[in-house]
């Protein structure tokens, strides 16, 4: 464990030799949460294309790595310019609280203004404390009319 | 109002040509709910280029019209295919309870599906109780792990 854990793990942005990696801790992301999977052969490739294509961006974190994160990019509606979505985070059970985290929220913020985007959102449960501390450290809101309004929430349906 | 209201509103895909209403109903909205607007005219260049670039699709509904929606269509990274974000549904004061909504969000699955979406999202208000009640009356769940897990919760920040 690092003596400074938010400070001192490194990341790396993702490309498309990752998605082997990739498909497997995002399989191992969706068990571990009970969530269905298509399996991570079917995950490798679909990174992969998607990175390629430039429709998704993403960071290995830690030196396994140990965890990684992706976000989306589309232009946003109130300015010129981006704004983006983050869509997955997750370090691997053992070696969680070492900042791994933190490191990969951090890049995205870097990453996501170099993208010239203005903003950055995200859906993540109610009961997961540890990714709601980490993203209310990194200034993220769930509040509508910031700091005291009401909560957002994440909504979503099958098609 | 409609003896039927869910099933008797017209509605029709949004062009470049309806942008200025467009962006007019876009800043009453934002007024309305105390959110930061950059003003209907900047918003009507905005979403007549988005429009026509493909990144961003909606309805007009209601005969006036009284009401929009807008999305995004995104490739999903579970199969292939797309996913969808319904960013923006708005129908005017003295419209609402005469189904324009529900008109709105019953296209946009539709679409949604036609664009080979295999999923939708969005976030709203918890306060917001008569969008909450539409979106799970057309099927949306704010729970993880449906239908009996924890709600998500919707994040987000300005860089």
């Amino acid at each position: 464990v690092e003596s400074n854990p938010d400070h001192e793990q490194p990341v790396r942005p993702a490309i498309s030799a990752d998605a082997r990696r990739l498909g497997l801790m995002l399989h191992d992301f969706n068990t571990e949460f009970g969530d269905r999977s298509p399996g991570a052969d079917f995950l490798e490739g679909r990174i992969a294309e998607l990175l390629e294509a430039g429709g998704l961006f993403g960071f290995l974190g830690g030196d396994g790595p140990h965890g990684f994160c992706l976000f989306r990019v589309r232009p946003t509606l109130w300015r010129d310019g981006n704004e983006a979505y983050l869509e997955e985070l997750y370090v691997v059970p053992e070696r969680r609280g070492q900042g791994i985290g933190a490191a990969l929220v951090q890049a995205t913020l870097e990453r996501a203004r170099e993208l010239d985007c203005s903003r950055i959102d995200l859906g993540t449960s109610e009961t997961d404390t540890a990714a709601r501390a980490l993203y209310e450290r990194f200034g993220f809101s769930n509040r509508e009319r910031q700091p005291d309004g009401p909560s957002m929430l994440f909504y979503e349906r099958d098609l």
